[in-house]
């Protein structure tokens, strides 16, 4: 059954609204996802919303429709409503006309299966929540594990990561530790990790990438502190012919696992 | 001489708050950059700012005084104003100390000399300032010539772009053009044109490529229309092993460079 709700200053409309801001999302344990494509790529990944939100004047869709019904049929909540309501929710001026409210995912890397891709992309305080979100997006083009993110990053479940991410939030496995968490655990098994770096460093076209190869990926001013570098089996660089020292995260990221995909995919 | 101005209602605050639309740009013929570095950077390319703002409070600083002794000499003007009304100016909660107003460069096509560069990056209604400003900064690193923008695309000069270039927007050339004044400059010249493709084409890494080499990446949503792919010399595609059917435009664009200039540079 559907709810209506017509008033800006329905609790439940405050509470969707208060999802935009991290410290309500960790609380909750909650995020939003907007737009039918996005809603769609979490299903047929697995993932249904526990809330559906819906905006009137909508055009119908079949794939809304079934969704609806397995929102539903899943003890779900279906809630219709303004599309101005629905734009107060998102924080969007032209939002998209459904979102969905999907429970956060567990990011320990316990839940972590290193044997099932042969990269990983790996980001130290990574601050952007767009670049992370291409970071997500580019580890689904090449098969990626998932996306590890080290100490202080942006929030993966925030508006603009999930929405950059065009739907590999749901797909690639997301993780979340401290360095001396991170460590441990990667040498508790088979990985080789290789950092992007900044300083004199291999080749990023001739390193012996071997699998499963965790890519890291350092803060967009600092790059990589020196001393995480140090415990790298591999530090690799990209040619810089410009004025500039370095690359954009994400594109840097990109650029160095669609090289390792090159060399692991032989 | 410095110019103090105190008031939020002075009339150059207005104006210089201005530039951050578009249309005002277009019509004062000038942008504005933030922070030493990047005012450093242009200064380095060549590029004096006809306009120095400061924030009192700032910190001292040599390169600044150096600056702001050549935007005299060259009979710029110098404006010291509150950190507040410099962050109203920039439109940012935490402004840098100083920014710089820039004429905006000639983007004819006439002003580009392709044979300076073995690549060059061409965007096609490519919407996002960030990817574009991003794009730039790609091309700093690959050594590319500048970065051609077809048909409607964000403004190079917009202050995300310029932002996200980190300075490239100096060092880079730009063009803009519409395709069919494109295509008929190319053609008047050596050049292989490249689209980054999602339809079957040939494979990034075994591509013929030559120089100069133009990389033509397509919109965000729609990639190149089939039309103008029919018009290249060559189309490539990356491997997309997830569920996404593409790359961020400028993720694709630097993939895309990267490979052209492992090929070209040797």
């Amino acid at each position: 059954m559907r709810r209506q709700i017509t008033g800006f200053s329905n609790p439940t409309v405050k509470y969707l609204r208060s999802l935009r801001e991290k410290k309500h999302r960790k609380v909750a344990g909650q995020f939003i996802a907007e737009g039918l494509r996005l809603l769609t790529d979490a299903r047929e990944s697995g993932h249904l919303p526990e809330i559906l939100v819906m905006a009137q004047g909508r055009e119908a869709h079949p794939l809304l429709d079934s969704l609806e019904a397995e929102v539903v049929a899943a003890g779900g909540e279906v809630i219709e409503t303004s599309a101005d309501i629905l734009s107060k929710i998102t924080g969007k001026d032209n939002p998209q006309a459904v979102a969905g409210v999907f429970a956060e995912f567990d990011t320990g890397l316990h839940a972590i299966d290193r044997s099932t891709a042969k990269i990983w992309l790996v980001a130290q305080a990574l601050r952007d929540p767009g670049n992370l979100g291409t970071m997500l997006r580019t580890g689904d083009a090449v098969g990626a594990g998932g996306l590890i993110l080290i100490d202080d990053c942006a929030d993966p479940f925030s508006a603009e990561a999930v929405r950059a991410s065009m739907g590999a939030v749901f797909t690639q496995q997301i993780g979340q530790a401290r360095w001396d968490e991170f460590l441990p655990w990667l040498r508790g098994g088979a990985g080789q990790l290789v950092a992007a770096s900044l300083r004199d460093a291999v080749d990023y076209r001739r390193a012996p990438y071997a699998a499963p190869c965790f890519l890291l990926i350092g803060n967009e001013s600092r790059g990589l502190p020196e001393a995480y570098e140090t415990e790298c089996d591999l530090c690799v660089t990209m040619p810089m012919k410009g004025r500039a020292d370095s690359l954009n995260a994400a594109v840097a990221g990109a650029v160095l696992a669609y090289e390792a995909l090159a060399h692991l995919d032989d």
